[in-house]
C-alpha cells in the first residue's frame, strides 16, 4: 500500500489526451518555437553535461536539419509548452550532424536512469517505452501491411484493415516471499548469474490470472514453494521495454526448494540480518539490487518489518 | 490486500511452463485419448448443457473430424491430462459438423462467465485471452511477415526475421475515489450511458506510468479531480480481450468535477447510502455493476468501511 515514488515514476507531464486526438493542434505544437524534443539514438538518450547531466531537449528548429523520417511522439505538456520525443536512429553521427558541442552525448538509458532526477528519468522512461513500441510495430500485426502513426503517437492504424494498435504495457509480478525470519531470493539463470546477486524473483502475469494467482505460479515454478497470503506494496514502470513491475510481499506455505533449471541459478532462504547487510554492502558475499530496483525497496521493506502479515 | 476470488480469475490448470517448451510432449499430449479441447467459434465458448452447463470439452479423436488449421492453445494441465483451446471459427457450422447434441451450443462468453463456476470462468478467461491475441496476431508486427505459433501458443515466432511475440495483457487501474461519505462513480459515454449504470472510473495504465500515476492520471481526465493517498484493493482478469484490472482506492484532494466529455457522459458524487441501496439493487434510479465486476466490489469495500484509510 506504500506510495513510494520508484525510479522512472514520477514522470511531472501532462500527458494531454484530448490535445493528442487533435492533429491540428499536434502539428502545430511540433513547429512551435517553445516546444521540445527529445532524441533518442538506438533507445540511448541524449545527455547534456552542460546542464549538469540533465535531459538534452532541443527546440524544432535544431530538430529540422535532421533527415529522419519517423514521426515524433508527443509526450505531453509541462509549463513551457509540448514535449515530443524523436527517434534518431537513422542518422550514422546524431552529435555531429545536430551541430551539438561535447557537451551533449547519447547514454545508455538504464545508466542514465540511476543518475537523473525522479521527473527527467520518468520522462526517459515514457520516452524509450514508447519509441521502442514505435520500432517494433511498424507492421499491422492482423494483416501485416505497414501502419500509420496517430494520436502523437498512442495509436497506430492499418490502412488496409483499419485495426487500430496501442502501445503495450506488460505487468510483471515481482515478489518477496517469507517464512518467519527468512526471506526467498533467487538469482536468474541469466545476467544475475554472472554478477552473483540475488533478488525478488519475478515474472510477466499470464493471460487470464490475477497478480496474486501470478505471485503463486510464479514461486511454485521457479522454487517450488507453495505461498498463501499476498499483499501488494508497490509498482514500478521498467521501460526495458515497457514492463509494470507490481510489488508483492507473500507468505510461504512450504519451505523445500526446488528450483527451475532453465529459469534460475539458483534460489535460497536468507537470513533477516543477511538481507539487512546486503541491503547496506556490508554482508561478505551476497549481493542485492541497489535503490534503482523495486526489488530493492521490497526486501528493504521485509526487513524493516513493514510487510508482516496485518493481525 | 484483499485477496478476493474474483470472477474469471480461479483458474486451477497448471499452466506447465516446462511441458510447453517441449514441442515431442506437447505433440505427444496432442493425441493422447486423455486429453480433452475447449472449443470456441468467434470467441463464443461450447457449453454442454446435458452437463448443467458446464464447458464442452471434447476429446482428440472428435476434434480430430474437423477441418482446423489453426494448431490448438495449451492451456495446461489437471488430474485428468492436457487441457487445450481450439480456435473453430472457420467451420461454417461447428456444432452439426462435430456431431453433437442438441445440448450442446457456442455461448457468448461474458454471459457464460456469470454462470461457470469459478474454475471453469478462469479456464474460458485463459482461453478467450489466449485465442483472441492469435487471431489479431497472425503477422509480425516487425517485418510483416505471417508468423508461426511456439511453445503451445503462449509465443509466435516469425520465420523471416525471429522476432519473438507473446501474448499481450493489458494492465488497467480502476478506482474508486472517495470524499469522506461520497464516492466518484462515473457513466462512460458509450454502452452504460444507455444502460443508466454507473461505475468506478478506470483506464489503461500509459507506458512509463506506475499504477498510483495511472489512478491520479484517468481521475483527473474523466473527472477533473485530484487525488491524493492510493490503496490496492484486488485485482482481476478481464478477457475482453486481454485486461488486467487492478483495483485501487483513493482520496479526493479536491471536489469539484468536470468531466471529459468524449469519454464520460457523466460523473457524480454519490452518497454512501445511495451506493449501498444500489448494492442491493433497493435504489430507485441508481445502477451499479453486478458482482461479475470488480467495481462491484470496490464499491461494496468502500461501502462497508473496509476501504478506508488506516490510521
Amino acid at each position: 500500500m506504500t506510495d513510494i515514488i520508484h525510479t522512472f515514476a514520477g514522470n511531472p507531464l501532462d500527458r494531454a489526451d484530448a490535445e493528442r486526438r487533435d492533429p491540428d493542434w499536434l502539428d502545430a505544437a511540433e513547429r512551435n518555437p517553445h516546444s521540445r524534443y527529445l532524441p533518442m539514438w538506438r533507445l540511448n538518450v541524449l545527455i547534456d553535461a552542460g546542464a549538469g547531466d540533465r535531459l538534452g531537449w532541443l527546440p524544432p528548429e535544431r530538430i529540422a536539419e535532421l533527415d529522419v523520417q519517423t514521426p515524433p511522439v508527443f509526450l505531453g505538456l509541462d509549463g513551457q509548452g509540448a514535449r515530443f520525443a524523436l527517434d534518431v536512429s537513422t542518422v550514422e553521427r546524431p552529435v555531429a550532424t545536430l551541430g551539438l558541442s561535447e557537451a551533449f552525448r547519447f547514454e545508455d538509458s538504464r545508466a542514465a536512469g540511476m543518475t537523473l532526477s525522479a521527473s527527467e528519468a520518468g520522462i526517459l522512461a515514457q520516452s524509450r517505452s514508447q519509441l521502442a513500441w514505435h520500432e517494433k510495430h511498424q507492421f499491422c500485426s492482423v494483416c501485416g501491411t505497414p501502419t500509420n502513426q496517430a494520436r502523437g503517437g498512442h495509436l497506430r492504424v492499418c490502412p488496409n484493415c483499419g485495426a487500430q494498435h496501442f502501445p503495450r504495457t506488460d505487468p510483471v509480478a515481482i515478489m518477496v516471499i517469507s517464512d518467519g525470519d527468512r526471506c526467498l531470493l533467487g538469482q536468474s539463470a541469466g545476467r544475475l548469474a554472472r554478477t552473483g546477486m540475488y533478488s525478488a524473483l519475478a515474472g510477466f502475469i499470464d493471460q487470464g490470472e490475477s497478480i496474486e494467482e501470478a505471485v503463486r505460479r510464479e514461486v511454485r515454478e521457479e522454487a517450488g514453494v507453495e505461498v498463501g497470503a499476498v499483499r501488494y506494496h508497490s509498482s514500478q514502470p521498467w521501460p526495458f521495454p515497457s514492463s509494470l513491475m507490481i510489488g508483492c510481499h507473500g507468505d510461504a506455505l512450504s519451505t523445500d526448494i526446488t528450483i527451475d533449471p532453465v529459469e534460475m541459478a539458483d534460489v535460497r532462504w536468507f537470513e533477516r540480518d543477511e538481507a539487512r547487510a546486503a541491503l547496506a554492502g556490508e554482508h561478505p558475499t551476497l549481493k542485492v539490487p541497489g535503490p534503482v530496483a523495486i526489488a530493492h525497496h521490497l526486501i528493504r521493506a521485509w526487513v524493516d518489518g513493514s510487510a508482516e502479515r496485518p493481525e
